[in-house]
């Protein structure tokens, strides 16, 4: 499994605080909001004297909590329809596992999370990435695109909605042509939808568990990490109304025993959350977004969609090479002591020689920083050796 | 993957429980021993305002710490020798993607912990078994009979030490005769050790870490859960000196983000446990092997060796069939209302047609529940119509 290039640049980052630079983080998908407080307190009132197993399935309180809240958006399922994981990753790699044999092939528009190759890779399947553009600001890529690419191995299409790393949010109408899809070469639908509530702009988010007419075919990732800024607590968990599925996925969630009892009993109380936390969340991250598209405004060369979820944004840079320049950032460049870290989008694409002028951002920094980084990005690239329109 | 036999029984239980039969569970290895109150006392005491990722091979205080207990153990080992993972599981999946490519290899002497068997498929690997009998108290089989199945697809040994199933512990000439193996066709060494410090009548533990001239053959798995009766915090680990491993096996830690933040919380404090918890374990457990091998021998036409480690013991039963008989105590027979839940030893086995009239007796229950349990065995094995000497 080769190191993403977002991975290679860690070295470098730790260079650059060596040599005194101040690094702005904006590589990482770590939310800086605080965990809610029911997560902690529920974990301190743990009083077993045992810690012991849960259920491989996860704790059925657990589960039994878990339909509620997707009652509550719009989703009915029985808690024999979940299993919850080692956070989302671990919900991926039994998804893959478990529907696909070696050689099966499951499509996913690029540019996708990168860590998605490494679990196809560990369960022996391929990616097929279809291209969606900056230009059209990430949307679902055309059907035929799709379809040249369909074989006899395909065995499902994935999406991630909202989009790591593009923020996209996938409408309604896209999410039924994908159904189309799926019903005429019956494929799996799977949706990592680990972002949900971090929807801006009042837009509203459509899950493909929402879609009628096509239950067996949809697989849903979820996972606690960034939703209620827990990613230590290490909780997923995959939902399918499919029961061969969930059949199957059990044989790997019993073979590793149990998902973590700890973050369990902090997942369950954490659903106590009241909305107006997240209220208060999407508001702030709203505005972290702007103040980032604001920046990315003011530099020439720049742009980038005005994503409307999660907390990521793909910009266009003026630069040669993504990889070439992040680096740069990180073992060459500072104004004013500081400098800015960013993801290469390269990373992000399995397509090679694509995204080589485009950076992740993410936005789990407060506003203020936010937009002293973007005033650093700016000043880079003025000076950056490999600058290109 | 097949569901283990162990697994089919799970339903069987619930029946049993429906028809008011109190069921002993002799066939989990959940210790009911209490986890040291060091372990949720610095749960407690965790008030970080967001529950972070950890570092993906897990906190630096903890492998620092973890290299000061393996030292006390006569093991020298750095931080940047340990990956903490979600529990022994993903560890011992993590060192199987590493080292072997599909298709290749890992001898291990059966029985052997079935779970072996579902991390080897999801890597894509092939287990090739060496019988152990337990005429000669499943020790380590004749080199002969190693290099008969040696391949070039062979990467490694591996074993469970002491053992899980039969709590056979490995002498230091065993050791030293798998070393030359490994030396001679350059084979990885793999060795669970989970249970190292459950060692009766006062024999002691060599790890294969303690060996010299092989250190980069050598992989060591480790966890928390059994030592400390802490199995739901899913903290384990790989050591090795050998870098290429560490380097690769880092890219799959990476790609699943940390293992859990709370449970390292817990598995760094519960190190402070003193010797003398141990003392204590080591004695319960011991009188409790005691009690299970004295109630085997009032049993006509079942013997057992006498484990010097780990909770397990494998016994031979007057049956035809191990995977009907363990059924058959759960859905047909209880005596005063109560009955027996083993773990048929078949399901150890990887070569088809073994074990069959063996049963894994796990032995985390109270010696009075265990003396009870083996009484209404005796009685069992009185009218089961399968009975065969």
């Amino acid at each position: 499994m080769p190191a993403s290039p977002i991975r290679k640049l860690v070295p470098f980052s730790d260079a650059a605080k060596e040599r005194g630079v101040h690094v702005y983080h904006l590589n990482i998908g770590q939310p800086d909001i605080e965990t809610p407080p029911f997560a902690m307190a529920a974990v301190r009132d743990f009083n077993d004297k045992v810690i012991k197993y849960s259920h491989s399935a996860g704790n059925l309180s657990y589960r039994k909590r878990l339909c509620q809240y997707y009652h509550e958006i719009g989703i009915e399922v029985t808690p024999d329809d979940i299993i919850v994981t080692q956070g989302a990753s671990e919900a991926l790699l039994f998804v893959f596992e478990t529907i696909m044999d070696p050689d099966d092939e499951v499509i996913i528009p690029e540019p996708f999370y990168a860590n998605y190759n490494g679990f196809a890779q560990t369960a022996g399947v391929k990616v097929k990435p279809i291209f969606s553009s900056i230009e059209n600001g990430f949307a679902l890529p055309p059907i035929a695109d799709f379809e040249k690419v369909i074989t006899p191995h395909t065995k499902a299409i994935m999406i991630c909605n909202p989009n790591n790393p593009t923020g996209y949010l996938y409408s309604k109408e896209e999410l039924e042509v994908l159904k189309q899809l799926a019903l005429k070469y019956d494929l799996y639908l799977i949706a990592d939808e680990v972002y949900r509530e971090f929807c801006y702009d009042g837009s509203k988010h459509t899950s493909l568990m929402h879609l009628s007419g096509i239950e067996d075919n949809v697989i849903m990732i979820d996972s606690v990490s960034k939703r209620y800024s827990a990613c230590g607590i290490r909780v997923g968990r995959l939902v399918t109304k499919n029961k061969e599925v969930i059949t199957t996925a059990m044989k790997f969630a019993q073979a590793r025993l149990s998902p973590p009892s700890l973050g369990q009993v902090a997942a369950e109380a954490v659903l106590d959350t009241p909305k107006s936390y997240f209220g208060e969340v999407v508001d702030e991250y709203q505005g972290r977004r702007d103040t980032v598209v604001e920046g990315l405004k003011q530099i020439e060369g720049a742009y980038c969609p005005i994503p409307k979820g999660a907390f990521y944004i793909v910009a266009h840079l003026p630069i040669d090479n993504s990889e070439t320049f992040c680096k740069w950032m990180l073992t060459d460049f500072s104004y004013e002591g500081k400098t800015v870290m960013m993801a290469p989008a390269c990373g992000f694409y399995s397509t090679p020689n694509l995204g080589t002028q485009e950076v992740r951002i993410s936005y789990c920094l407060c506003k203020e920083d936010l937009k002293d980084a973007m005033r650093i990005l700016k000043e880079a690239l003025k000076v950056y050796p490999g600058r290109k329109i």
